[in-house]
């Protein structure tokens, strides 16, 4: 799995020594890198993921993106999706290796991104969205993230029906949840999974009623809260600095 | 992946209508089931995934165990790890298909399930314990969830060093997985993750500092509060019930 | 103020030595005691705030309440507020020695005590309560702890106005507090504070909308979680035992 | 209580439609006011509180301070304490009107001002701090909160024991606890109460170890995490910004 040369085209992840991240694509150019000032990024080619490289007169590793990194360093449109969010939608929905999944909306990716890694080599992730302009930048994102063959885009309204059966899980990321859960009870083999995800406790609320009047089980409305720890002379304590809310995951059960 | 027929010796989940869970055998005997009471079995090889069947006088849907129906219905020995730092773990340490992965201990075998979960087909979890009745246990729970074919169990203290090398991920869930740290350095890859689970903070301090010293990057240590949301005639609120602590998850990087 | 003699209908706490309180009154009876079986309660008449007793052949301490050990020995009817979220209210909104506090409903009088205690020796709190069986707890539980000549009852549904006037903090603890807004608008000083508590995420967003309306200013809408921390062998840890939620609280203040 | 008139020499707060604050004191002068620029105060002194002014061509509403109010607009050295946590211990040590309390150290006088509006009228709050320069910004804040007749400054290690017996409680703000628990318990009467406020986990292991073995009952080691809710249009969820950690507080009470 893990080639070590590093190619033309590549995404690469320059860490350096405090784990700072740049994502950058391994070509034959001088050019101007956020974060970098201009910097030739030929050499890269000369490398292999793994080694130390002096770029713009700053050392780093080259690492190949993890999942984590692709992620943090997406091309980003308003408010993507937390790593802990995603990561429980994935177990929770039982999403792994194989398994067909149908996502709405695309947004900027960043769940169809982790989406298509937890399904690789041989499942399937089909993105619903009915804007253009955000389904282009998931489009980049799954890219560069190498993840292309993983997904099916699709432009349109999903809550008017799909053509989808068999389905594994259903991931709603939109505003109106509620409205796409008929969809997902068609779409859904007996046993597969919906999650959503919301900001506001009163879109919980509504989707948690429509889940139930649709006949979904197990229905479970969760917040994820996540606090980091630091490690300071003389202790340790929770940081001052937090992020105070992502929103809201329901996940259900479908048994036909 | 989803075969309909239900054969001798599956592990099945009978889901109730309001979701509860209980685990059996499919096998032509009538016995005592937890939970049910004398129940005739056999009935279940005439059934298919999804189907409804009467076990016990009462009615059931049933389904091919996820990866959290595996983890609930567990024979335990202790705590066992919840989903949501699973989840979390496979996420941060970039633990997908294929991947190679290293753990201690084997506990009830929960994390492993997860883990071999997480990296099937191709991949690899060698678990280590150094307490044989633990092993026994974790061997039998992974062997029901059936995963057996993607887990090497080893007899052993790890922190006394390990054959594996180029490891993409290695995770401690043992008491003192300072301890562990060092080993974890020597047998992963460059750009590998190490996780650590620990239920007080002092462990926290303490692996934090062994990571620094050993020159991990990208150390992060954080807590994930899990908490429940109810719908309730009139609105929405969290829950009263909460369980208020489960661990603290440490995630850091090796650049080699 | 802390008046030694134990003195005849004093209400006591009897504290062991782990900390457990009980609450009895001194009298000269032998009488059944929750929790502790047939017990001669008249030897408490020869003790004084601070002394060792032996009641049912138990040793306690024998103190003065404190406010929190008349909230936690208090009779109950349904939920009643938690200490935390009380002193919260107390110090957003100001209320102190010598306040006139108006408070609606009447509840257990776990709320009503507190105020009580935080206005004395001056001050007043006006209860109102539309259900004669709760004020007639709520006064059971203000007499025992010795605050009532500091609030005056009231029968009646405060949303209907009140003829108080020049109040310096108002505080709904009611199903539907938007509906006290008005009311408390027109009862309060130029400068004085509402506070409202609810357990769910609607009421608090009805709330909030129906103060942004009426004029107030300086809403904050805050929900406190309390976390417990213990100390075992071996380090520290966020117990595992945690109550979820409390309710919310919403405070503000009328400019006039 | 709330005289109208405001005099020569008076701390007010300036409160604009938004609920935002300014503390300026009312004389006849014309200065430059942070946040205002140069401002001719002497017009307040012309008004009463609850008045609307218009000072430096912005229109105010004039308050007298509440405790909130006067700690949000405190001059500060490094960070004090939060009216959560305030609130918290005045309520759960007792600390009411009337009452003795010993803090330690005085900080910037934040604890020590809600310590004082709490004892009001006829208690008192004793502050011992060992670097003069915190005391006097200490003492500033309190003479500006009008509170100074309530406190008592003592400039030395509390550590090294104190003068004071018969007091209900005792608050230690200081970096080592621990170092205070043996004088609190030589000059605490029976049934008061000792809190600690402390950052790192490690802190609270220690003193509640110092606690249990000194003799103290009822332990508690808690925190308390503040979350807002905000109301938006289309509904109500938790603040995405969030304060992650204040500190914890220990709780305990002295049998004697």
């Amino acid at each position: 799995l893990y080639v070590d040369r590093i190619k033309e085209g590549d995404i690469v992840i320059l860490m350096d020594d405090e784990g700072r991240k740049l994502r950058v694509r391994a070509e034959k150019v001088t050019k101007k890198v956020k974060g970098l000032g201009v910097a030739n990024l030929g050499k890269l080619l000369e490398a292999s993921f793994g080694d130390r490289v002096t770029v713009a007169a700053k050392e780093f590793t080259v690492l190949r993106p993890s999942i984590v990194d692709s992620i943090e360093t997406m091309e980003r449109r308003a408010q993507i999706i937390v790593p802990k969010d995603a990561a429980y939608i994935l177990l929770h929905c039982d999403i792994g290796s194989g398994s067909l999944v149908v996502e709405a909306g695309s947004g900027s990716g960043a769940l169809t991104t982790v989406l298509a890694w937890a399904v690789a080599p041989n499942g399937k992730v089909v993105s619903y969205d009915n804007r253009e302009e955000h389904q282009a930048v998931a489009r980049r994102n799954i890219e560069r993230a190498g993840l292309s063959g993983l997904v099916e885009w699709k432009m349109g309204d999903l809550t008017e029906g799909i053509v989808e059966t068999g389905v594994d899980a259903f991931v709603l990321d939109i505003g109106n949840p509620w409205d796409g859960v008929d969809t997902a009870a068609k779409a859904l083999r007996k046993g597969g999974h919906l999650a959503t995800f919301s900001p506001t406790a009163n879109q919980v609320e509504t989707t948690v009623k429509a889940m139930r009047e649709r006949g979904f089980v197990g229905i479970q409305a969760s917040e994820l809260i996540h606090r980091e720890m630091v490690v300071i002379d003389g202790g340790i304590r929770p940081s001052f600095d937090m992020r105070g809310h992502s929103g809201y995951i329901c996940i259900a059960r479908w048994l036909g």
